[in-house]
């Protein structure tokens, strides 16, 4: 049993506010300042649902930080060491955004409108200051602001075929972590293939409060027969697919290397990117590691032993049903984790042992096989 | 029934979480990406025991933005049109941040230790990313980081009898919006006469995780007599207080004369400030209004009504057992406010008149008895 969350209007309500709540939400978190919505049924049942059929998610609270105006491209690019100088109109882009230091800000995915017009759909953190911040301290020609876009994830193995019976074949033809403007109503809306799971999905930008409740409504009408049921990010989910969550599993004190996003980071280069110099010279502290545990545990505290030191501390974990067993990220001393001495976590019932491991999980490599596929 | 509230790694604990669930907390609110209890027994049970005895609220969220290094007088005075030059070491700043269109980014609490390290204790934004950019872009030299400090608050009438149990007679020679560094157990600690509520008290500026444990249990222990219980800001208090809520009750669209915190913008003086000149020029848009309705209601909408216009949005509102009257904030479009019309807002029920007022609420003049005040 969770604690309850008093809500005020600066946990800010979204269009679809009312929908979720009539659709049974049970726990909510607190992202951006705008409610996302946590658990319908339980984490377990929310979670077999996403795997074998279509979840509508709100996930209004992934803000869009839009930048417009000449020297756009120019301040994205310093606020992220991925080379987006040939980025163009329909891509998404999972950037790192970082400091001087080489330590993380958000992780955004960066979607280019146009040279002088870019969203970044943010993570937890107010990257709107940060921008408006280095904008006027460069005296550059940028507007900064929170554009009125309300993302509407809808997520599972059959959300391609729901979105098809709403938007028509034109989805089928939208690649992986590509995007396309299609009709709703009498409107344009931008429909890009990406989500935080991975069982396949859509984000659809909706840009219209009351066209976004009307969409909520056709895409359960629609979907019936195909199972689809309200969701959200789910723990278990995320945590099987090695997605990490911001201000969670990686923060201000950490490098992209440090946190295992080494592609993001285009160290050859020629940018002009504020982290740049200090990612090419920064030496990595910790790594953010995988944690698999054979049993169901309850976690008496979030610490990794390596023998008897303490070498690093969980960010996340769960029980995961479809590989029975419990699995945790954690960042890990650097340093300790080539050792391959023996783990162990601290249950409620005393020393329990672990495995460390590289992220994403290989759960073939780890001899997990999963429960539904035999 | 409050829907429940998932915690995670992200929605961080405080060195207090553990004494704070111990002792009962029922709901929470995520400030500034950290746990903040928001009732205990209930909001009226919270309310008069506030009123009448003392209690310790953990208000870690009230997180420590540390500017530190040559420029940061500069820089501070960049983010606040309030005039900080002539500010002292022990005084404390309530002061508006604002941007070059002169609307609010946050208003914190500021405090000054030395010219070269300052401290802003935030409301519910991340003031730190904005104060980097603004360093980075001007190329200023500080250090700006969110410092491992965690606020506890002790409110209310018996409130300067306790700590002066804990701390000494240092304690009653702190005057309003003055703070001492005192002495507890082999520490120091900054001490402040200030807190959010108007029912006298302090904050105690913690900034050893261990010792704040024993310091909330040396609170508890050494206040029994003056019946001390767990608290946290209150809706009920603060609305008849007339504290407002940054993210509810003003956000980035108002400027500081639009939420009446005219005295905290030094028009007259001459400021390196970001925002003064917008200040200077910028016609106010709304205006910050209290609204007194005379008997409990549920809202249906937030929108309150001049004749058949809506004319506003209320930002908060309470029942208040003290002057048995519904109190709300409402940001009202400027123009209307003089009209003297009648008002209304629509509850569960129907029309319901209203009055509306300046704030501070004015409860003589609005021909309001307090329930306790014979």
């Amino acid at each position: 049993m969770n604690p309850e969350l008093l809500i005020s209007t600066r946990t800010r309500l979204t269009p679809f506010s009312s929908r979720v709540e009539a659709y049974g939400v049970k726990a909510y978190t607190v992202y951006n300042h705008m409610l996302l919505p946590a658990i319908f049924r339980s984490l377990e049942e929310d979670y077999w649902h996403l795997c074998e059929a279509v979840q509508v998610w709100d996930v209004s609270c992934q803000r869009q930080v839009e930048i417009s105006g000449p020297d756009t491209q120019k301040l994205v690019q310093l606020m992220t060491p991925r080379d987006l100088s040939q980025a163009k109109y329909g891509q998404c882009f999972y950037a790192p955004l970082c400091d001087e230091s080489g330590g993380m800000i958000n992780d955004p995915i960066i979607i280019k409108h146009s040279d002088e017009h870019w969203w970044l759909s943010i993570a937890d953190t107010d990257v709107m200051l940060w921008a408006k911040g280095l904008a006027t301290g460069f005296g550059l020609d940028v507007k900064v602001s929170e554009a009125d876009i309300w993302p509407l994830a809808v997520q599972g193995p059959k959300a391609e075929e729901l979105l098809a019976r709403i938007f028509g074949n034109e989805i089928n033809k939208i690649g992986f972590f590509r995007s396309k403007e299609l009709n709703y109503k009498d409107s344009r809306m931008l429909v890009a293939r990406s989500g935080w799971s991975k069982q396949g999905g859509f984000e659809i930008y909706v840009n219209d409060e009351k066209l976004g409740g009307q969409l909520w409504d056709d895409l359960f009408d629609k979907g019936k027969d195909l199972n689809v049921g309200p969701g959200c990010p789910n723990l278990i989910e995320r945590i099987e697919s090695g997605l990490l969550s911001f201000g969670g599993d990686m923060g201000y004190d950490t490098t992209p290397f440090e946190c295992g996003l080494d592609q993001y980071v285009s160290l050859e280069a020629d940018l002009e990117s504020l982290s740049i110099d200090a990612l090419r010279n920064r030496q990595a502290k910790t790594r953010l590691m995988g944690i698999v545990i054979n049993h169901q545990v309850k976690l008496k505290d979030l610490r990794l032993y390596n023998g008897v030191r303490d070498i690093g501390v969980i960010t996340s974990n769960t029980w995961s049903p479809k590989y029975r067993a419990h699995l945790a990220f954690a960042k890990c001393d650097i340093n300790s984790i080539a050792e391959k001495q023996e783990m162990h976590v601290i249950s409620s019932s005393g020393k329990v042992p672990a495995r460390i491991t590289e992220l994403p999980f290989n759960f073939e490599s780890l001899g997990l096989n999963s429960l539904n596929s035999k």
